[in-house]
C-alpha cells in the first residue's frame, strides 16, 4: 500500500528538522548569486540548492512563478530540477498555486501529480477560490501515488485577510471552513497556513500536514511561528526562501544557514510553557 | 497613449460579435479531432482554430491547463499559438488563473504580460484568494501596455458558491466586494463572471469589461446569460469551448458553428423586454 504523503513528510521532518528550503530564483536573488536572469540561471540556482542541501533538508519548495517567468524554457529548467531532486531523494513541494473548475483541474493534476509527468514533484500547492470540492482531481491523483496537495487556507500576506476571514452561510470563516473540509477529506490533503505578524492563530485540526510560509517576511517572526504551531502534533514544514538565498551562493554558507535555520525553527515549534 | 484593453475588446466585439472561442485541447477533444494526446497535438488543435476563426471571432481563450499537462513541451506549444495569434491580429485571453502573494505575482506578470515574454497574450485570467490588493503587479503590467487582466469573481461551477458568497466584515459578499474593488481600480481590470444555472444574477458595475464562461456547460443556458448580461452596456465576451470542439475538426464546420454561436449569444445579450 502506498504510504500517505503526510506520513512520508513526517518521517523526513523527524529525521532532518522542520526547514523547507524555498527556491525562489527571482531577478534579485540571481543577481546576488552572480547568475544570469534567464532559464539557465534559474536552473543553476536551483541545482546549487540541491547540491548543498539534499542531504540535510527534508523538503524543498521551488516557487514555480520564478521559473515560469522565462516561459517554456523556464519550465524546462524546472523539469531539470525536478528530475535531479528525484535522483537525490529529497522531497519537493512544487509551489504552483494552480486551480480552476474540476474538469480543468484534471489537466493540472496530470501536469503536476501524474507519476509519468516531467513536472511531477512529491506535492503541489493549489488555491481554493473555485471551491474545495472542485479540487477533487488533485486529491485523487495525489493519493493514488503517495503524493501530496497543499491547499492555501491562510496566506502569509495581509491582503488576503478580508476574503479568508469572510463568513460562510454556516457562520464559520472561509479559512476555518476550509481547514475542516480538508481534515475530514478521506485523501487527507495538506494545508498552507501562513504566518502573519500579530494575527490570531488559526485552530488546527490534526490528521493533516502543514506548510508554513511567511517566517521573516513582512514582519512575522519566531513568536508568530510559536503562537501558530508551537507543540502541534501534526507534521509542519516551515519555509524559508530569502534568508537562504541571501546567505548564498557559497555552498558552505548555504549549508551553515540551513543548519542555523533548522535549530531556530525547531525552537519555535517546541511546546510552549503554560 | 496606450488604448485600454477593455476599449480594444469592445471595438472587436462590436465588429465581430460577442463570442470568445475557448481552446481546450483536452484528451477527449484531441481524440475527437484525430490528433495525438501530446504537445504537438495541442499545438495543431489550437492553430486550426486560428486558421478557421481568426477573421470572424474577436477573441480566443486558450485554457493553459490543457497545454501545461504536457509540461515544458506543452508550454512551448502554447508559445507557438500565442505568436501565431499575434501575427493573425486576433485578441487572446490566456486562461491561466494564476495568483500568489505580490512579490511572486510580479514574476507571473513578467511571464504573461510583459511585451517581450514568449507567453504574452492580450490578457490573462487571475484568481483573488490571496487578496485583490496582491494582484497589483498584474494590473500595473497590463495597464502599461494596453493588456488586460480578468479576475475570477464568480466562477461557473457550483462548488465555488459557498466561498464566493461568504460575507466580509463590511456586510458585502466576497463576489460583490471584489467587483466593487475592480470597478474602482484606476487600471480598470476586467472580471470573470460565470453563468450558473438558476443563480441570481450579480449586479454589475460599469466601467470594466467581462468574460463570461459556463454557457451550455453544467446546465446554464441562454436564459441564464440573458438574466446576467442582457442589455449590459459594458463589453462582455461570452466563452464557448466544448460546443466548438464538438463541431470540428472540419474547418467549414468550425466556421459555421462559430457563426451560429455569434447569433445565438447576441440574442441572449439583447436588452430584455420589461
Amino acid at each position: 500500500m502506498t504510504e500517505h504523503f503526510c506520513e512520508r513528510l513526517r518521517r523526513r521532518l523527524d529525521e532532518r528538522g522542520p526547514l523547507c528550503a524555498g527556491i525562489d530564483p527571482s531577478p534579485a536573488a540571481l543577481a546576488h548569486w552572480g547568475l544570469a536572469d534567464s532559464a539557465q540561471g534559474a536552473a543553476e540556482f536551483a541545482l546549487r540548492y540541491l547540491d548543498a542541501l539534499a542531504e540535510t533538508v527534508a523538503v524543498m519548495k521551488p516557487n514555480v512563478a520564478f521559473f515560469e517567468q522565462y516561459g517554456a524554457a523556464g519550465m524546462a529548467a524546472l523539469e531539470q530540477f525536478v528530475a535531479a531532486a528525484r535522483d537525490a531523494g529529497v522531497l519537493t513541494i512544487l509551489d504552483a498555486k494552480r486551480a480552476d473548475i474540476g474538469s480543468t483541474n484534471a489537466a493540472y493534476a496530470r501536469a503536476w501529480l501524474d507519476p509519468s509527468a516531467s513536472l511531477a514533484g512529491d506535492a503541489l500547492t493549489v488555491t481554493p477560490y473555485l471551491g474545495v470540492e472542485a479540487l477533487k482531481p488533485f486529491f485523487a491523483a495525489a493519493a493514488a501515488t503517495g503524493r501530496g496537495v497543499f491547499v492555501v487556507v491562510r496566506s502569509s500576506n495581509p491582503e488576503g485577510r478580508g476574503l479568508q476571514q469572510a463568513v460562510e452561510a454556516d457562520g464559520r470563516s472561509v479559512e476555518a471552513s476550509l481547514l475542516d473540509a480538508l481534515a475530514r477529506h478521506p485523501d487527507g490533503p495538506g494545508a498552507v497556513v501562513g504566518l502573519i505578524a500579530g494575527a490570531a492563530p488559526l485552530p488546527l485540526p490534526e490528521g493533516i500536514c502543514y506548510l508554513a510560509p511567511g517566517l521573516d517576511s513582512q514582519g512575522a517572526g519566531l513568536d508568530d511561528l510559536a503562537a501558530q504551531f508551537g507543540g502541534v502534533a501534526a507534521p509542519v514544514a516551515v519555509n524559508l526562501s530569502r534568508a537562504l538565498a541571501g546567505a548564498g551562493p557559497r555552498r558552505g554558507a548555504l549549508v551553515d544557514a540551513a543548519a542555523r535555520a533548522q535549530e531556530r525553527i525547531a525552537g519555535g515549534l517546541r511546546p510552549r510553557r503554560g
